[in-house]
């Protein structure tokens, strides 16, 4: 079951232009940079209710964000569901027809286990689903 | 102050398609479906913990959401901050040196106060500030 918006990426040319942004204008907090190395990027992470902004900053020219702004131009990324039962979830969209791009969950940001839908199959939109397992 | 994210906007091209997705696939209830006839709109909305999905079909090819999506596809459309005071936040922004769309507040769907920002001030995220005057 999907029980809110885990987070929201957001796609950032520099992370150093990007979080006084959201800690001046808007107001928020960066509680955490972290770098995911092998999803080439570098990502700082506030909370706005129960929910995060994740600003994702690509640390190579080849990476996925990188290409993501020289098509689309900043903005948001992906939206990041939380569900109770991450291997329950994913399965169910596969039933419906869902095209998976994580067939299985990995590892993520912050230590969540997080599986990829292709945004063909979801309307545009490149959708995660998360379960923090450690809670 | 900000204090959640009050909703995601998300263009759709057709709710038909769209919110048999959101239900069936997502297991999330379309509460509310309403015209926004001043903005050429159609939304459709669904709770994901305290936030919103809005989903928005445009009623008119010369709408903006028709014009989004021929520019950039489905997707996320907007991200909207819940704000306990609007003219005081919106009076913020401005003072940090963002341009605003709209210069007041002005009724948007489900009655809520709403204003946006420039995505070009926002690095690239289309911004919606909104309080809800009647809690």
């Amino acid at each position: 079951m999907i029980t809110h918006i885990e987070h929201i990426g957001i796609a950032v040319k520099s992370l150093e232009t990007a979080i006084p942004y959201y800690e001046k204008v808007l107001g928020l907090k960066c509680y955490n940079i972290e770098e995911v190395a092998d999803q080439k990027v570098k990502t700082a992470f506030f909370m706005v209710g129960q929910t995060k902004i994740e600003l994702l900053e690509s640390t190579s020219p080849e990476g996925t964000i990188a290409k993501y702004i020289e098509k689309k131009g900043e903005g948001v990324h992906h939206l990041a569901f939380a569900t109770d039962n991450i291997e329950a979830e994913l399965a169910h969209v596969e039933a419906e027809g869902v095209q998976l791009i994580d067939k299985t969950p990995r590892k993520g940001a912050e230590g969540l286990d997080i599986a990829f839908l292709h945004p063909k199959s979801t309307l545009g939109v490149l959708t995660e689903l998360c379960q923090d397992k450690n809670k």
